[in-house]
């Protein structure tokens, strides 16, 4: 299938500027230190700017009022949102899931399943589950009894929707996560431990992304809840009772406790801790393996173990590197000071 | 179905003591934040006194003594677990999986399965594989050749039992956790690496639980070992080799490097790695986030990275804080030493 | 089936020399703590030579020039690889996968398919795959549209290789890995985040190992690549982009994020994080739960949070624990000096 535009027909159809040759034809886009003659690529950043000499890109995405000569620019007030439109043009996803449900499913007979979904082999839809309208479940997805599914999800393989566990519109899931599976709670008894009932649930609201081999339990009582827009990355451990707001983004490897409560649009980096029954504020960020011991006040910014105020941390940081002279600085000062009265002594 | 029971009901049935109106009648359990005038709550800690009087549960579980007009209050001499068990009551769990064996599941020829176990679509238990009575195995398990899993055990979705793995009784794994998967073992050689064969297996004991995605790797020879009543939260990675005593808890994401050694009782907070070939004593307490790289006392608690004596690390820690401030007051000192003993020198 | 040997036939199979009775009959093989008067053991380890006299075992693999009055010892050059040639033939791997394709196995009609193979039950072979000669596929692995699996690869339950992913030969994967999850991939927007399509692919080289439960990130554009020989613990994170070298090992629960560059025979720790876009050089050895936040040169060895050379890390972290006694030596200096000061002023 032939998916060339010409340079022209790119600016028009971002809606920018065409600087340059509009007949350079275009078959693909690429980073700019990998672009051929027919790619598309793109400068977001003055960091790059370096390459509009080196590169072999045929025509570039460019903020407005760049310039390079006898280069194919197209000026667009965000290069880099420009270049996403045209990658998922050139480059369309491989639907390959076929729509319907696959033979090799079991689907219970109380489900509710909308007639346009896709529902790979293998996949496991219990009793008085919900799958809405054009979702798609990978091969082996299993979708506990109870279970609700919005429309336009995209449930990769493996994942596991554990009983009672509601997912809103548009819900991407990435391999092998779980949603769902019981919280760690044992009370302590004079024989070891026994088992809290974990009788709660999850709640996953809208344009949410979870991803591959992360978890997420349920709540004891109640709902663990994650708001809408919220990007999850892999290996994330979400504790019961937890409440993630709208719009953050959580890297990696980062685990949050029992009960916390994380606001709206936090950036929290990877291999992050946070403790339990904290109260992250909106708009805080928190620096890639922080260990969070306290409440965050909203619009702060945190680092290390435990976390501090990031200003603060940075100067500890320096200031360790420094330590082991500081010990000579102290030894050298204690030589003159001791030595300074005992000679006053002597003397006196 | 009602499972409404009175406040004079439930003080009858948990052997409390009835403080206020025995007729009120109970539909639920909340916690004292959610509660309404249907929902028995409980206070267990002196922190959620302050609910007393804005709570709107209909009646409460409280430790004898406590006092509040107009209340209905149940005195139990442990107002937790008596809630626990309340819980249990009103919202017992849902027992979705239908007993017997799921069509779509495959039983090797040679598997013994006892006759009231629940399997569901698409198991796969292997050859020679034994499993117990009363047994629970949700959609998805992957029994492998020779395991046995014991009576009473819960394995939720997607969990891999490895070949020759053993499960006690009343054992819980929870979804996708991997049991068995080889230890990671490489002899350097002139071309890399070799591989170094991982021949021994995992034995899990009763009453264990093991959390979502959490991996234990077989041993090399032998057998690495979880003791009974022991808990593992999720994502956590415990090498071959290692020997967990019996009813220790470890919380999300902490890794137990190879042949380590964990006694009995301990505590171990999330993301704690501990170095291999170690031994921690029984009784052990370890803060989140540590890294421990020597042995373990009995009844030690350490923290930090590297760790150290719990008290040890609070006071570096709080040092630390101050350390900014420490390099300013050594240079104010070397001021006042050298300008003193430069100020001698001129005079003298 | 009779697997025993005798120790003078065991010197001759690995071309050592016999000091003691070569008759003893071997039935096994157990490491020096465990073995009977039936089993083969081994010294690799100078640490291990005070069980020359108390171990039971009934021969021992030995350096050249080791001695021990009536034992039966076969020194050869390298006992530890002369032992895991005997555990390979005394224990040899349980090979229970039937051969052919497990008749609940489903392959779409447009795979291909080495006739050699061995396909478990439930596992799902999508459009166009490729499974290369003698692959091992355990039961419900997952292999999406496009996916090339080379020869001689043993794929473990439950793993999920995403559209497009390409496997050389003798690849290993353990139970749950991911291989080719969606990279996390967001630009801000006025309303929150875009998803940038993750059009890339992974490529794993030859004689890769991957841990269980592991995720590797398919590249946003172009491939995440893993070469010849690297081996990959549990639960690790690799990011979209992300470059690693020919035979570096990494421990369990490390995260590598988006297009760093690790070099060829590193050796990484558990529970390490190295950020984004940075070259980490060859041979470089990184201490467990070092936080990489820069480039690391060819060689260096590194520790730490953040990380830093590993001998500057030693000193700050010994240093560390004399900090709280650093403040009260300053304290005593400034009573010292201030002490001394006010004296003058009033003596002046």
């Amino acid at each position: 299938m032939d998916r060339s535009m010409t340079a022209s027909e790119i600016a028009r159809d971002l809606g920018g500027t065409l600087r340059g040759g509009g007949d350079t034809v275009i078959r693909g886009v690429a980073k700019i230190e990998d672009a051929g003659p027919d790619d598309l690529s793109f400068i977001a950043n003055a960091k790059y700017v370096r390459y509009l000499d080196e590169t072999r890109a045929g025509a570039l995405l460019v903020a407005p009022g760049m310039k390079a000569e006898g280069r194919t620019l197209i000026e667009v007030s965000d290069p880099y949102l420009g270049f996403m439109r045209m990658l998922e043009r050139f480059h369309p996803r491989s639907l390959w899931l076929r729509p319907g449900v696959h033979p090799a499913a079991v689907i219970e007979p109380d489900a509710t399943v909308a007639p346009d979904v896709s529902i790979g082999a293998f996949c496991y839809v219990g009793p008085r589950a919900v799958i809405g309208a054009r979702s798609l479940l990978y091969p082996h997805v299993v979708v506990c009894a109870d279970v609700v599914v919005g429309e336009d999800c995209e449930i990769h393989s493996r994942v596991t929707l554990r009983e009672g566990v509601r997912l809103g519109n548009r819900v991407i899931v990435q391999d092998g996560a779980v949603i769902g599976s019981d919280g760690f709670g044992f009370a302590p008894c004079k024989d070891g431990y026994v088992k809290i009932p974990q009788r709660g649930t999850v709640v996953i609201a809208d344009d949410v992304e979870i991803g591959a081999n992360t978890t997420v339990d349920r709540a004891t009582l109640g709902e663990t809840s994650i708001g809408p827009g919220t990007k999850l990355d892999n290996l994330i451990q979400v504790a019961h009772n937890v409440t993630i707001g709208s719009h953050t983004v959580i890297a990696a490897q980062t685990g949050i406790s029992g009960s916390t409560r994380v606001g709206d649009r936090c950036r929290i980096g990877g291999q992050v801790g946070i403790v339990g029954h904290l109260t992250v504020g909106e708009g805080v960020m928190i620096g890639a393996q922080a260990g969070v011991g306290g409440d965050v006040e909203p619009g702060e910014t945190v680092s290390g173990s435990p976390s501090r105020p990031h200003a603060l941390w940075k100067r500890i940081e320096a200031a360790l590197t420094r330590l082991p002279e500081l010990f000579r600085r102290v030894r050298a000062l204690e030589a003159a000071v001791f030595e300074h009265k005992n000679k006053e002594k002597v003397s006196s």
